[in-house]
């Protein structure tokens, strides 16, 4: 096991050594045992650790520490709220106070110590809660919910502090959430709503409370975890939790940042693997974004990029908007998996069905064109000079009467349709009225997604609030661009988890036979030369040009006849930084003279610049092929991870890259490259011939595995360019740039 | 002049005329009188006809032909509405109807002929109207509406119809909207609500719905033009129309396409000049929508790349949804002109200020750090642990007093500060009721932006409703994407039109002496030879490399000489496509040999390819710089437009290119090239020198004033490349390609 050798990769070391004890392990991976223990190559683990929360959120008994029923103390509205909670789960509820015999009629304990029983939750309300920590802990509490503020969010001292209580409850049996969280798991839930829920997570209070208010709307809410600066308990916990929860039908998230980017993926993957949808706001788009949710939570934030690749690997789908955020887990929630990927555009207007054809296809939503026996089928009951071959456009009249209820049930029964999206941009009573009970009476008859779109801006009007957000089968909206956001991450969630496969049940376990070879080429600390880099991709197999190291122009001269006419020469050390610049490369050389000089020519260069030089590189020369470059950089959030971009200007000017956040498989690598804007350029264009791709996804996993091998004492890793010959024919390193870390 | 000698530049004929005969010349543009006739080098004219619209929307007498008080007649309802609002405009209506004696007690005239007097206003809801037109224009009516369909929208024949209707119409005096219209433009508008209004121009009734139904949230609404098939008035009047109208804060349009681009482009100038906004949604982003929109209302849609540069460069906002068209009117009609250009957000939460401002700074917009003497007064207020830099977190609880009020005051006091976003994600009456009454009142004492995104998706919440909605001078959005969409767009408005320059004014009225050397060099319906070309481009001071056209390898010898080496080679013929892939191209020539052997392969392959040569071109080798592309295309709507790309792998793979729509200015050129992903490339990348810009902004420009001057007659040109030179040095075209109209 490499594990021990490794550097920041072992952050994920607490995690392993709980998993290992099986102190939390959860319940079964959906389709296999979860495997205690079990680790990746880079020492990380390769299973989510799903704690029981059951008894946090339906605890028997609460404790609530700093009680209070005092006029105008803030503890008191928020004993008053957990008194009536805990009413509702039916849990006994023990008020502690040191001097107050009672709480709200309640008999108060004076100290946690007092307590009569085990509580299953302990809501912690004084000030400085790590005391109570330990209290908890000694009276075997099952959870503590810690209120205040002051730690990791304002600065070190706090962190410290919060160091401190993540120590402490380590040390401990509970487990906790908090500090700087507040009272939104033990809210007022409407318990009359049926149907999948949508279970909620926030780093935010505030930004928690529209996809609450859903409630109001007929959305049902099943849990919020309202998570705070997560010393203990984190995202990823409740996430994987809310994953095996029957009555979840999306799970919600709001976050700044990440306690920890690889439990996160392992809870991501736990709900990708049960078909379960994560809809998230990410905050960190930008460096003002990233700086002030940092300073909120005190998590961090990630690089955007690379946190928009990972959350894309996983299944989940990210938004920008908290409406979005309710929209699509509102629709994802409650709709049925799609019997077509096909999107039919109904309108009572031409004008709305051009509108909103268009912007369905700008959202990459497929509108079939509907077949001529469907298209006469409607002309039964639409006039014939209207265009019913996708948009719909009914012209207004046949929606009055019987004929509206026909057209609706025609468009869902056909096997191209899987979706109907009709958009109604205000209320006209005697046509939207009737339009509306029957979309809704259709919505009841079929399996397929009816989506509304009440333009109105107002939304007074009885036909949305009465009958719209009365069904709980017709997916109402309140904007086109939201409605298509939605059904766009519909149809790709369920592409997606249709047959997902886990990347980490195919992650590397052990090293592989080059792990050996490339640990005797790193030098801690240092950068190797342009030759040891290639002697460490040649390692992991990854093919670098006939080479050779010499020190003297007559071993060039014999280097060159080796390797063969025409020869590219570079001066060679462990330092060197733009050779090109410096005249530090010499390409194209066909003759002994023409080494010879060139020889004389880098020695000279090197000596003027005084770069200290261990030789010089006597390559092949490889002109035929595309230029890409493939590398490693480590992420604060997610450690190391793959770079693949294409060369020459397209990433010098257009940082034209793709990343892939290891684990991952060779699909992704493959969805890497075909997201790539110049992607063209490996298919061939102006008649150059198509790139070896299977190569350079072969080179792009070599270097996954170098890097989880390698994890930390690969500190950055650049092959600049690899050139990828024409089909068949491979790819070759060029160039290559290695450090190692200490 | 040259207008005679045009094509299809030609197309706005009719309209010259009109304005040449001053019929119908309105009112004097804003700054300067109107010039009758002033046309430009194409001969289209640069100053929008303007139609006097006044007794259209505020008639003395209509007359409604073929008016219905029969039960279940569906000319019964329309007759009702409009003597319903005869009644509010304070109108005589007279019903025309041949057999009955009167409608709903009103006289009726048997036929137009009739009719009491000359009426301003006839409302023709007879099914054939061209009779009735012929009839109006003998009663000498002012404006007609027809709402009958079956035109343009049909198909082949329907425009037919439309063509004698036009025709009909423009041999009368009157002016007419539709057909395929309806009553829109007479529906009941609220007119208790003050302060700046909303017109709203549509191509569709039903999608202007939500627009007017802006009214129930406050947002007055001043005219409603549905414009149907724009058989004679189009988009175009009603825009300069409603830009001179006082009451007209903002105008909204839904176009599908556009009759005519250059009347739209003149009305868009003409509310820049004014400084109205105008903000469009325009169908067409893909070819599903631009084909559906085509077959609604018969019109063009334009290639969508050309239609987006020119809303950009006379200043049209254009967004994608209607809500967003809502939003942004509505911001636009009612806010004054900003004081500075940075934006605070104000929040009760440190979540909601991260989330929004990282959505903000995605936006674009300016986030400007608080100074420090800001920040000191702000935490008198706010607790010191909170970060009020920008975005301002309070906490809550400050919002509860009186400190929220001077908090809000010190925030628009700040001279950086030109728009308050506060987002609020939901009520929380004790603290947000008090918000929003302190927002509502600081925003009467202020003449700064004040927005506010009530998050909450149930929108019946009283502070919404009674207190937000019950202002106008605080902004409410109820998505932050849609407030930041409509902050953006309302910086972009004021920077736009402080200073706009028309670049109408500086179009070329005359031909420049280069046209007639250009007149000599085209040949109709031909492909110049790559020589030929590069003449026209000499005839408008475009650099050419030095060069020679010879027909013997002797001739090749001495003009190298004089050409000086090294030299390029090519074949050169009238229809010669895809030299270099044919082997017609050497370059690098050194030696009279090598140019002597060029020759006689290059004259070899064209023989063995059946290429018909009229000659081989000895050019200067022009290596240094950065290769462009500059191109001249013509749009449906908006005749010749002019390119600008960088080359290489760049403009083949990435479609990496701006377009311009004449006429524009330097400044439009250079924001073309500012817009270029690859810009990077001109400033100089990898210890480049930066490119010459002055001299690519010159060749765009001139290149423009070809394409005006010459117009259909050269129906594409292609230079590729354009080599800039490096600062200083100019640029090259190395090639070029041209094709001859007919």
């Amino acid at each position: 096991m490499l594990g021990s050798t490794h550097g920041t990769l072992t952050t994920d070391s607490r995690r392993a050594r709980a998993i290992a004890c099986g102190e939390r392990s959860g319940p079964a991976v959906h389709g296999r045992p979860a495997q205690v223990g079990d680790l990746d190559v880079s020492g990380r683990p390769l299973h989510a650790d799903v704690p029981d929360l059951d008894r946090f959120f339906r605890p028997r008994s609460i404790a609530v520490i700093g009680a209070s029923d005092a006029e105008g103390r803030p503890n008191t509205g928020i004993t008053r709220q957990l008194a009536d909670w805990a009413e509702r789960v039916g849990a006994r509820l023990y008020p502690v106070h040191p001097s107050r015999p009672s709480v709200f009629g309640l008999p108060c304990s004076p100290s946690v110590a007092d307590l009569p029983e085990q509580v299953d939750l302990a809501v912690v309300l004084v000030g400085d809660p790590l005391p109570v920590i330990e209290e908890l802990a000694e009276a075997k509490a099952r959870f503590a919910v810690v209120f205040a503020s002051g730690f990791a969010e304002t600065g070190p001292e706090g962190e410290a502090a919060q160091r401190r209580l993540a120590a402490a409850v380590e040390r401990s049996g509970l487990r906790l959430l908090g500090p700087n969280t507040n009272l939104n798991a033990f809210e007022r839930f409407r318990d009359d709503l049926e149907g999948p829920a949508i279970a909620l997570i926030t780093q935010s209070g505030h930004q928690g409370r529209p996809v609450f208010a859903l409630q109001q709307l007929g959305i049902r809410l099943s849990h919020w975890a309202p998570t705070g600066n997560e010393a203990d308990l984190e995202t990823a916990d409740f996430l994987s939790y809310f994953a095996e929860q029957p009555e979840v039908g999306a799970i919600a998230c709001y976050l700044e940042g990440l306690k920890d980017g690889r439990s996160f993926l392992l809870a991501a993957d736990r709900a990708a693997r049960r078909g379960v949808p994560v809809v998230a706001v990410k905050v960190g788009r930008t460096e003002t974004g990233a700086r002030t949710a940092a300073s909120h939570t005190g998590k961090l934030t990630g690089a955007d990029a690379v946190v928009d690749a990972a959350l894309l690997q996983y299944g989940v789908i990210r938004v920008d908007g908290l409406d979005e955020l309710q929209d699509t887990a509102a629709l994802l929630a409650r709709a049925r998996p799609p019997r077509a990927d096909g999107v039919v555009v109904y309108s009572i207007s031409g004008g709305t069905g051009a509108h909103v054809a268009d912007l369905a296809t700008e959202a990459g939503l497929r509108l079939p064109v509907l077949c001529e026996a469907k298209q006469a089928e409607l002309h039964q009951w639409i006039p014939e000079y209207l265009s019913v071959a996708n948009p719909v456009d009914n012209g207004g009249h046949p929606v009055g009467d019987r004929r509206g209820r026909k057209i609706i049930d025609a468009l869902l029964d056909d096997p191209e349709v899987g979706v109907l999206v009709c958009p109604i941009t205000g209320p006209f009573p005697p046509l939207s009225d009737r339009l509306v009970r029957d979309l809704v009476d259709a919505a009841e008859h079929t399996d397929k997604l009816v989506c509304v779109v009440w333009g109105s801006p107002v939304g007074t009007e009885p036909a949305y609030r009465e009958v719209l957000l009365g069904s709980s089968r017709v997916a109402t909206f309140r904007t086109v661009g939201n409605c298509l956001t939605a059904v766009r991450a519909y149809l790709a969630h369920h592409r997606f988890t249709t047959g997902y496969r886990s990347p980490f049940d195919e992650a590397p376990r052990t090293p592989s036979p080059s792990y050996r070879k490339a640990q005797a080429l790193m030098q801690p600390g240092q950068q190797l030369s342009e030759h040891a880099a290639k002697q460490l991709l040649r390692a992991y197999g990854i093919r670098v040009p006939r080479e050779q190291l010499v020190t003297s122009a007559a071993a060039a001269v014999r280097a060159a006849g080796l390797v063969g006419y025409p020869v590219v020469m570079k001066a060679s050390g462990a330092r060197i930084a733009h050779k090109t610049e410096l005249g530090l490369v010499k390409i194209g050389l066909t003759s002994a003279s023409q080494v010879r000089d060139a020889y004389r020519e880098l020695t000279d260069i090197a000596r003027y610049e005084d770069v200290s030089l261990d030789g010089v590189l006597v390559c092949q020369m490889v002109e035929q092929g595309v230029e890409t470059v493939v590398g490693v950089t480590h992420d604060d959030l997610f450690g190391p991870t793959v770079t693949v971009g294409l060369g020459g200007v397209l990433v010098e000017v257009l940082r034209d890259t793709a990343v892939g956040v290891p684990p991952f498989g060779e699909e992704r690598a493959r969805d890497m490259l075909a997201g790539l804007r110049g992607r063209a350029l490996l298919d061939g264009v102006r008649g150059r011939p198509p790139a070896d791709l299977d190569a350079l996804v072969e080179v792009v996993l070599r270097v996954q595995r170098m890097a989880l091998e390698l994890g930390d004492r690969l500190a950055e890793l650049d092959i600049n360019p690899l050139m990828v010959l024409p089909q068949g024919q491979g790819a070759v390193a060029l160039d290559a740039l290695a450090v190692c870390g200490r």
